[in-house]
């Protein structure tokens, strides 16, 4: 996926730096407590999560959310993917295929386990109500609280003012959008996605305080922290498929090979599994131990003097073995012609319905309702 | 109406510095040449034209705009008329009885003339797909060229910058949508909302340039300038209803009369029309003068030596006579239970399906029909 600020949240594998260790405590602990309920009582729980169709999605995308996904998915939390098709507009080499980016995310969705009979897949071009959201939304923030989000902040130090688009800096304010159309009250994000997840917090907080003070609206979604696994790329950087250093879902078991096989690694020959001191061995052990369900000791350990090439070999194989499934199912959806057109059909015709209800409520606290 | 930016053009009658006097010779050229071409041909036309619901219209907004608008519908040009509630959500008081605002301002449109029959009136929160055309428009416009804009920079200035939403900082984006989505080619403007209107013409260019360099979606719109009569306040200042030195159009005959008797005038008995140094006194002069559709000097010269006293009088009858009309539709419009409703209703579902077909036409051209 792109470097590129994220529209949704627990779209973008962490790089190191920002895992675990930066949590808090008091975080961690509110999380096993959210963690708790939601195994509790699934049912009280909806969830919203979304990529933007830049490329295909990789190991990174998988062991860093989309397994997360399926998890809640199968707990029976009623679940909303977005496609954020408006978010890749100034993009414009994912602009020219953008419905083969789309079809190529929604198969991976599908191949990885997410059920459109139990989980909305729409795209932000269809759902024109959740689009007006953004309007009354708009309103409630300023021009300096934008200009304060930490992404919007990055991407303006790092172009040129000029080139930052009004859609760009109102980003912040359309997710917000994305997030509350269908009152989703859970979202998971990795730790430096919060200030997002806030903003909306906010929006919904004014919105209810301003229009609907007795009985509000929308909920404060809660953020369900994710730490992602410390995976690299193959080249010891950012997994990126930009990148060529990532294992696409989609890739064939040949590719996958010779992927790993150039994998960067160390001129020890002991394998172990020290991810402070040996970043780019410790994340393919890792790598390993995730695809078997093992710990990654145990991999490390197995591996011992084999050195690199015996490592690379159980990584490939590992990784073979654990995306065949996967890589089954999505070679032959792609086969039946117009499924996953059918699927997004489905999917926008039932997050419209979602959206119009919502917006026929927010129009009547807002008296918009001649 | 407010001293706020105005979402529309065309809706505010323009301050003495703003008139016809600065519009250059090229300008009124291309002018006249336009009138040409909209009698020649009024067929090839759209307009589209608009108020913010802050209050009932008054003879400012009469003379500036409304009965341009009026001609230009019974000239048959296709015309739009957008009730603009999304550009009123910041200013509470409007907000508290936006309802009322609106039933009032299209008790106002239907009194002067606007005809249903042959004219859309709408509202912006009715018209999810119009409200859509945002996010695309943003991704066409930077950070820098929306801070650039006059009316916004305006009120960065006069409020504190904490306190601009970010509706007010995109709402020169809203307002292309809100011209674009029916494709105007036509929107009389005043001078100062100019660079509004050039904005949207960039957007348009914009967009056909890149996803529809062919054939082209959105007519660059025509501004047709409009220099509105040197109307002043009884007190002399800028005509505003919230200053109550306007006469509204739903005032009643001893109102109208009483808000004129106070009217400021000069110490120079014998009545002149020299607007530069009597301003005062010859807006009334004027005023009258637009009402019997005579001269101001004419007007003048039959009031003479008789003072400011017989001037309030001339001008009291003229206006009571001719408002006398309009009141009574509005009187009888608004006795009639639902019958708003209905036309808004009626109005918003046709704008509707021009903004759904419009909608379509921009998802096929970005390629997000999937």
């Amino acid at each position: 996926m792109q470097e590129h600020p994220e529209t949704t949240p627990s779209e973008k594998p962490e790089a190191p730096q920002h895992v675990s260790g930066r949590i808090g405590t008091d975080a961690v602990d509110r999380n096993d407590s959210l963690e708790q309920r939601i195994l509790t009582d699934p049912g009280r729980f909806r969830v919203m999560t979304g990529d933007r169709p830049t490329g295909r999605l990789h190991l990174g995308h998988y062991f860093g959310t989309l397994q997360n996904r399926v998890r809640l998915q199968d707990l029976g939390v009623e679940s909303f993917v977005l496609v954020a098709d408006y978010q890749v507009l100034t993009d414009r080499d994912v602009a020219e295929n953008l419905a083969d980016s789309v079809e190529g995310l929604v198969l991976d969705y599908l191949a990885v386990g997410i059920d459109p009979a139990r989980t909305t897949i729409y795209t932000h071009s269809a759902v024109a109500a959740l689009n007006q959201l953004l309007l009354p939304f708009l309103s409630l923030v300023s021009v300096a609280e934008l200009g304060r989000n930490p992404t919007v902040k990055d991407e303006i130090a790092h172009s040129r003012q000029a080139a930052v688009s009004g859609l760009m800096f109102t980003y912040p304010v359309h997710q917000a959008a994305d997030i509350l159309f269908c009152k989703a009250n859970l979202v998971p994000v990795g730790q430096d996605q919060l200030p997002h997840l806030e903003l909306t917090r906010t929006i919904a907080r004014r919105f209810n305080a301003r229009y609907a003070p007795e009985t509000g609206i929308f909920p404060e979604p809660e953020a369900l922290l994710s730490a992602a696994p410390l995976l690299l790329g193959t080249d010891g950087g950012k997994m990126s498929k930009s990148r060529g250093n990532a294992v696409a879902l989609a890739d064939d078991a040949d590719d996958t090979a010779r992927l790993i096989r150039g994998a960067k690694t160390d001129s020890i020959r002991h394998i172990t599994y020290e991810p402070a001191t040996r970043p780019e061995v410790s994340s393919l052990v890792l790598l390993a131990a995730l695809c078997t369900d093992r710990d990654p000791r145990e991999v490390a350990d197995g591996i011992g003097t084999g050195g690199a090439g015996m490592l690379k070999r159980t990584v490939t194989e590992a990784v073979n073995e654990y995306l065949a499934p996967i890589r089954a199912r999505r070679t032959s959806y792609a086969q039946e012609r117009g499924f996953v057109r059918n699927i997004l059909k489905e999917g926008n015709e039932r997050a419209g319905a979602v959206a119009d209800e919502t917006l026929d409520e927010v129009r009547r606290a807002m008296k918009t309702s001649y």
